[in-house]
């Protein structure tokens, strides 16, 4: 126990130190006067942000896009937890996405958005994003902002390493964290870890046209924490690198037994050479059962299947497919730079920020200037590989984003700053402190071949006294930070929903070009759909009660909905009539034990409801639509069960029984 | 149907002129310069906002705190609905929070925050907001910024004209928007509406010291539409305001139907007369079965209670209970201003704004100046109660509130504007345009009778092209602007969560001072606390296992958990031993088919587990909380049923099975 109150105390003493220094005035870093920022932040009534910037909700499991230099919350996107607000994990078009091996999730920690990239620049068509506990990858359409593919990820656990992709959105990757016998769902013990525990590295194949997302192989790689991962550019577009930390194999107190070793690694992963193997045939075909979800946007339904195996490639078995190279301490981001050349890491308790060389590291691997191997896998020297390191970058260096001037920015958690250096002589240029525990920042295209540039964010853990108290839970928060200059300024702090964990940020026109307005009655594919009010019915089949029912400012047809019995299964259907932008309808039923729909125009979404006892249960539009909203509401009457009043409902002039 | 089709094509046309007209620059409303406005609303780094502004989520179930003038929202408030994010109807401490008569609901519809009054004043104790859907009324803590109360309210649906407070929060009120039968779940016709559909005025008392909600008496009310409330201030003081609309009674096709008649009414209801009546034992008690759903500070756990009959006067048998004013066409808003002398009705379809006397009513019931009476209740002549109309104020009148100056400001929900006008002479004074479609507005205190002024923030439901796009489902937005001066001026656009349906904002201080920064760990009473590793321990009783853990920067304690079965029910009790502001700790199991857990410094919550298949199963912090965040994980070993692996787990050193 000794150990653990150690390194406990050190840690939190190193993170006191830091956030108490963030207030001193002793940084390099400035702070903008409070004119010209605002000026520059300042986004007038009706005229629009310059960017997107896409922030995952850690644990809230859902993406949220914003404005920046606003920081204005434009919208929670919602992906892996459900969202009673428009009925997502709830409705039984939605219900599917949620899906998995194992039943029904209401929720999932997203980490890491990832825009689609074409010749390694955003191309703003998709963003992926990982769920860490369930391990699954979405994938979202930036036309509509709607989550339209979920796929999970067998044989792994804390799916971190996630999904960053390669030059051309080729392949997007997943990666355990916490290692887990392959077997599926064996019992095993966990004093078996080092024999039985393993990582599987995920390569998951993207349709260049439709974006779909299918598991192309998985290799398998030893039991340690996998944390992040980037793919190479231009000269080092084959490969993929991956941080390991606990490549000591501990199992329990990892606080102090996954930090003993000074060096852990860099996975580098030819994928190029992965793909050939299992192109001719290699790996093998192993059984392993994992849902497959997708969205499609003419039912506005999802479906849910079951895939039941999965190629794997042993590592150990094919010489040349992955090297490791030794990496100061724990390491968490590994970051590409826009040339392809450079690759930096950054290991959360390191004392240097190590600048790899990819040229150098093909010498190392051409001269065999191994120090030896691990399992087999043959490890580079650290220094044959190093370009250099940047030295005393500050305390607990995380993650490096570029700004395509030649510089980088990297976050340090612990001593909460952002330091800015020169990529090619790795010297520091500048400082600025965060509020507080920087954990992942974003440049505009900071991860691409040509970032935008212009701000850093910084994605922050602890925000304390930084805005009006809120009780004992906080928001998290982001800051704003102008890199247009050779000092970093400090601009903006906006909170944010979730834990902003990472984000992406991409210049607006990239996606506005593409927004889809509404979705065309025409084109409506839900087989409930009324696609007009005429078309408005209830029908029952045994228990069973279809309301096909229609939305227009400002009644929904039919009303008045009698004959309904205690215990029938009742499936509410509502098509949205309009054809116009932003005139979305509302749907709920007192007493339906379910949230609200929220129906965009064109699109229908189905409530199921369960009525467990008789009485009169109105139903009504919860969006505010039209002057005469307040009157678009009907009611259903339920009967006891076998009871005979008969199905009646009021459309228009005319009460029929159909 | 033709009158449908009018009606219809009538206000799409309105909306429509409005919102096109609203680009225009002919308003006398002007926008501020945008250097003006950005200094005005930009709050620097570090620095804290001037007041808080407290958004119902509409459609969201939620509320929402943000700062102003920044408009940046500090945070959700779980209310109504599930929240994936902290476990907030996820946990076993906090589902009984959504318990209702009916079971589990996960979903709201929020709409009229109510900030806790002392003398008419807003005192930062309670915010109370209204369910819509399942009649209930939330209440808030405003030290701890959790929901400590829900009240499920009998005899009602769509609890909307809710939760308006008196003077001094004796009473907080609801009232019916669908009249429904009074006699519960009984089966009856819609067709008999007339005769068996009625309205229930509840009246809430409120416990001076705890906030302690509970039903007081129901009054019996005619089967109209209740819209909004507003309480008396001063003289005005023992009354309370409903507004009615569908005072036609009709029961389908309300757009048209309940739209016919040029008046509807302002019901006036003496509540300290109805509070003698029942101290006399008048009213009768009637069986009613409603949830009263309770959260503990100290053992951060929830309860619900069923309660069983509420007290009813029907006001046909108590002369002077109520009158009934006549308001021009479907009135929405009724607002009292700070002195209590006038109230303000604001009628969606009318031409006019109505300036009702509180002096002239009390004379017009000692004189009997009646029109008739509408079901026994007598009907005071329009004419001797008003005292002026405000002429051409623009289309749509919704919502007015004060600013203290002498000055009212009325939204127009058609005619998308706001307008400025003078209480005592009703002559129009400003107006300015809102994007797009405001409903309610909302002026700091601008319903108490020491307003604060300075901003009145409009709550609009459309935004179209005001932001960058996001798809076919866009955000929904508030305005900020500046009346401090004789014109109004635009400061801001800033987007919200869910529908911002209507706002109460009050000056920082208020709150600030009582913010709770962390839970004392000796005061948690939680029965499955652990406040030390000590006590951590897991625990089996047949087939429940209690897994009683402690987080801590940065492990969790026990790890490796071995011994747990396929069929057991597990119960995870995670205690954030912390004790510092701000260092929250999240906890997820992989497969636990449930929501994480957000667990405060000092706090216990508890997350069930039904493990299904055998396997190994890795839990860990879900809030990046230490730079050995990371590490913070363990496993669990899931067992065939009826295995006979023994319980164990690991506790520092020591691997104990107890």
């Amino acid at each position: 126990m000794k150990r653990i109150s150690q390194t406990t105390l050190l840690l939190a003493g190193l993170g006191a130190i830091a956030i108490a220094s963030g207030c001193k005035a002793g940084k390099t870093g400035q702070a903008a006067t409070d004119e010209d920022a605002a000026k520059k932040v300042y986004v007038a009534p009706g005229k629009h942000d310059e960017l997107y910037m896409f922030a995952s909700g850690g644990f809230s499991g859902q993406i949220a896009a914003y404005g920046i230099p606003s920081g204005r919350l434009l919208k929670v996107i919602p992906v892996f937890s459900q969202n009673p607000e428009n009925g997502y994990g709830y409705s039984e078009e939605t219900k599917p996405m949620l899906n998995t091996s194992h039943g029904f999730v209401p929720w999932d920690d997203t980490h890491h958005p990832e825009l689609s990239k074409t010749n390694g620049e955003d191309d703003g068509r998709w963003l992926f994003i990982n769920g860490n506990n369930t391990p699954r990858i979405a994938r979202l359409n930036l036309a509509t902002f709607k989550t339209e593919e979920i796929l999970e990820l067998p044989n792994v656990a804390g799916n971190h390493a996630s999904p960053f992709c390669t030059e051309n959105t080729e392949y997007i990757v997943g990666n355990t964290r916490f290692s887990v016998p392959l077997d599926g769902d064996k019992d095993v013990s966990i004093g078996d870890f080092k024999k039985k525990f393993k990582g599987a590295a995920t390569f998951i194949k993207v349709d260049k046209n439709t974006g779909r997302m299918n598991i192309a192989f998985q290799l398998i790689v030893p039991g340690f924490n996998y944390d992040l991962a980037h793919a190479g550019k231009g000269p080092s577009h084959d490969w993929i690198f991956f941080t390991c930390y606990n490549t000591e194999q501990a199992n329990t107190l990892l606080e102090v037994n996954a930090s003993q070793r000074d060096k852990d690694f860099i996975m580098a992963v030819n994928w190029k050479k992965a793909e050939e193997l299992v192109a001719q045939g290699k790996g093998r075909k192993v059984p392993a059962k994992y849902a497959h979800n997708l969205y499609n946007e003419r039912t506005h339904s999802a479906t849910s299947a079951m895939e039941n195996d999965v190629t794997m490639l042993d590592v150990k078995d094919y010489p040349g497919l992955i090297y490791y190279i030794p990496c100061p301490k724990s390491p968490h981001g590994v970051d590409v730079e826009p040339n392809g050349e450079y690759f930096v890491a950054s290991g959360k308790l390191a004392a240097v920020i190590p600048v790899f060389s990819f040229k150098k590291m093909l010498g190392a691997i051409d001269q065999k200037q191994f120090e030896g191997d691990f399992d087999g896998i043959p490890v580079l020297k650290y220094n044959t590989v190093l370009e250099g390191e940047v030295q005393k970058p500050g305390l607990g260096p995380l993650h490096t984003e570029f700004d395509g001037k030649g510089y980088a920015y990297t976050s340090m958690f612990v001593s909460s700053e952002i330091v800015k250096w020169k990529v090619d002589t790795r010297e520091i240029i500048d400082r600025i402190p965060t509020y507080y525990s920087i954990g992942h920042l974003s440049v505009p295209g900071g991860d691409s071949r040509h970032p935008y540039g212009k701000y850093v964010i910084a994605l922050n853990k602890i925000t304390k006294d930084r805005y009006l108290p809120t009780g004992p839970e906080l928001t998290q928060s982001a800051q704003l930070i102008d890199i247009t200059g050779n000092k970093m300024k400090l601009l903006l702090d906006f909170p944010t929903i979730g834990e902003p964990h990472y984000a992406q940020t991409i210049p607006a026109e990239k996606i506005e070009k593409n927004s889809v307005k509404f979705f065309k009655l025409e084109e409506n594919d839900n087989p409930y759909a009324a696609k007009s009010e005429k078309e408005a019915r209830v029908v029952r089949k045994g228990n069973r009660v279809d309301v096909y029912m229609t939305a227009i400012r400002s009644h929904l047809a039919p009303d008045n909905i009698e004959g309904i019995n205690q215990g029938d299964d009742v499936y509410v259907h509502v098509t949205n009539l309009e054809q116009d932008w932003d005139v979305p309808h509302g749907f709920a039923i007192k007493g339906s034990n379910n949230s609200e729909l929220l129906i965009m125009p064109g699109e229908t979404a189905t409530l199921k409801w369960a009525p467990d006892r008789t009485g009169i249960f109105p139903f009504y539009c919860t969006d505010f639509c039209s002057a005469l909203h307040q009157e678009m509401s009907g009611y259903f009457r339920v009967s006891p069960k076998g009871s005979n009043v008969p199905l009646t409902f009021h459309l228009g002039e005319n009460l029929a029984a159909r």
